[in-house]
């Protein structure tokens, strides 16, 4: 089968990392997708920016209804932005019988009515992971994944430049001006950050989700929109003594007197998962009567994560529009006859870093012995730690824990040495060995 | 459209379940799913028990083949477990054209391959969301969500009993055997944790999970399994001491030489996200080569939890089995004509907590002013911190910082005492109020 040709309207950041990723992962997306997806047209109004992209891959031009009125081009994807041109031309690609996918959160807050209806009479799909918390799969989450639920409220960090912003007053002591220019000056704010810190961002996304999760029309005009340009570190610190961090939250919540929806800097109790995540991060927090507390987690914006949640609709709209339904999603994800022959490994080719705890004989030499067993293997040390070991049967005054962090090392190679140092007269037990993964 | 009928095999905790959310939420799962899905049969050896269950909104039988043998049954849940009947039922049932939904991640890891080929054959679907990590929506989100990456690696709590034993441990410097009794009694643990302690259960779910994200078959005779049995309460100690705490995480990774896939006990840097899911719940981090690190938390075990994953799977496969592709998923997760025209409430409206900070005349009286208007607008006080205010003017050592947390309260009425409290000749500047949310 042919690869399904897919038009891009707009080439900065997020257009990029979609062009580069749908290029480097060209063949595990294939697999997934059961067919070749291809950007064969590309429209930006600096055509030149847009040729250094793509090459020779795809063809560039300046207007993107050159791409819309394209009868080979069956998906569209609009990542211009913005309230004027991007919905014109996505309501006229919907005319044409496109299916789109937009990153477009504020198009999609103030217009999403409009255009979802426009989309469901022609028969297209507007696919739009990627215009809430970037990489983070919560559009499918809320829509797929946890329809069982009553969904009873969402609580979101969902804007990276004031969760930043906000984790630095709260490290450095620093005030709101000092901490936004720093933002500016790394690339986490923008030269008009006035969506971002006013709140305006946070509540079209929240707009979204809270559509998604009740059932009811996007209202951007009804949220409740308040930013963290007045909040003073001071409040901050005030809020870490009574045990709260402040967040700039959106929030959706089901009442009996009706819906609530809100963007304000929130003090949220320390302990919880999501008054942890700091930086530029972004988490969801979803609270649903069947499933409980749930949350989810990751990049926000940025060229390749927002890329993530662009091709993820890519793949999705390819799997609708291509396979039939039984055969949509593949059960073990990958197409049957596309699934890979390559081994699980056995446990001792496992590379990691480990923890050994040595019960020894409190005695000179001791530890010589074992760091040169150690060195001799190839196998570096973190960090060490030396305990009194607990008394044990009267000898304990004559024993001691030595506690080893080890750099990573072949689990074969690290089982020879624990074998080694087993065999050394002044170690007075079986070694603990548990294994260490830095996660990062 | 008549309803779609589902037929039940095992009404046990998760069936019961099932049973109830899909009662109780009936009305908005057929708004999602744009057609009703209802569980007409319920095969179980204990038929008094399902008949307390199901009332009669099903019909009871003790064989399940009645089931599969209906033909106006679309949908078979298994819920029976274990890898003897349960898989003979599956594969029957696949036979007869049903599409099928399991919880079972011992079938499928072991027998998933076998599985999976005849159900592609059949062109029926075999959905199986709540095999891991019950809740949390991560077969979804790995298989549709993050389609656009290689996957590195996943890391993940997915044994809840195991993570509750192991924060009991840590918190209260219990030994295994001490804590795992006190979990049997609270019913955390089985009777036999036999699966759950030694890993067994965390890598049936591990090697799920492996196969998904690398597109492998499932291969759990190539798992590394390793319980906690042995770990001791010192060793947590001690790992806290490096900074590090000590979970047992199913792992799986790519690597150059092959796929790791492994289940034991890890350290893992305290300041990481998912060493702070504490008790019974569980977390999956997946780290893609263009989404970054993105993390899935919630409940992995229990009646509803589970359930809101099997249902979440019957959505699924109605929408798939009864609507055209383009309206599969509705846009804003509810069938067009079925949107709720709840209300947005306006900010007064809303109901929340408050820090209020106040800069006052430190003075006797301020404080017995300041209380008694909240009080008369019945605004009760949670917690009260009187601080020195930083000198301000010459004039620092007169002025003193009362900040205050409420308990709740509309915002219109903290909105009218805030305006009293700001016209007290005391108060020295704005009043400071932030939005306190407790997220629990």
């Amino acid at each position: 089968m042919n690869p399904i040709q897919v038009g891009l309207l707009g080439i900065g950041t997020v257009g990029s990392g979609v062009f580069n990723v749908l290029k480097r992962n060209q063949a595990e997306i294939k697999r997934r997708a059961g067919r070749g997806i291809e950007i064969t047209m590309v429209a930006d109004l600096d055509t030149a920016r847009a040729e250094a992209v793509v090459g020779r891959n795809a063809k560039v031009v300046k207007d993107a209804r050159e791409i819309i009125a394209n009868p080979d081009i069956d998906i569209v994807i609009e990542l211009i932005g913005g309230y004027g041109i991007a919905r014109q031309l996505v309501m006229e690609a919907i005319a044409q019988g496109k299916h789109v996918i937009t990153a477009n959160k504020a198009l999609l807050a103030v217009h999403g009515t409009e255009i979802f209806a426009a989309a469901h009479a022609k028969g297209v799909m507007v696919a739009f992971e990627a215009a809430v918390a970037g990489g983070i799969p919560i559009i499918k989450s809320l829509r797929e994944g946890l329809t069982a639920n009553r969904i009873e409220w969402i609580a979101g960090i969902i804007n990276g430049t004031t969760n930043f912003i906000l984790s630095e007053m709260r490290d450095k002591g620093l005030d709101f001006d000092v901490v936004l220019k720093e933002a500016q000056r790394l690339g986490y704010a923008e030269a008009d950050p006035t969506f971002d810190i006013e709140g305006v961002d946070a509540a079209h996304k929240a707009t979204i989700m809270s559509a998604i999760a009740f059932g009811v029309p996007v209202q951007f005009d009804k949220a409740y929109v308040e930013g963290i340009t007045k909040l003073s570190s001071q409040d901050i610190e005030y809020a870490e003594q009574l045990g709260y961090r402040i967040k700039l939250l959106g929030i959706t919540k089901r009442t009996a007197q009706g819906i609530e929806l809100r963007v304000h800097p929130t003090l949220v109790p320390c302990k919880r998962l999501i008054a942890n995540v700091e930086g530029a991060m972004n988490a969801v927090v979803v609270q649903g009567d069947a499933v409980g507390t749930t949350l989810y987690y990751g990049k926000g914006a940025g060229s390749e994560p927002t890329a993530s949640a662009v091709i993820a609709d890519l793949v999705d709209v390819t799997r609708l529009h291509t396979v039939d339904a039984a055969h949509r999603v593949p059960h073990l994800a990958f197409q049957p006859d596309a699934m890979s022959e390559e081994a699980i490994l056995p446990m001792s080719e496992v590379v990691t870093s480990y923890y050994l705890r040595l019960r020894v004989a409190d005695q000179a030499g001791v530890l010589a012995k074992v760091a040169s067993l150690l060195a001799n293997a190839g196998v570096s040390i973190d960090a060490m730690l030396q305990r009194e070991a607990s008394a044990l049967g009267g000898k304990g005054a004559t024993q001691t824990d030595l506690i080893l962090l080890t750099h990573t090392v072949r689990e074969g190679t690290m089982n020879e040495v624990i074998a080694q140092m087993q065999g050394l007269a002044t170690v007075l037990a079986p070694i603990v060995r548990i294994r260490k993964e830095e996660l990062a």
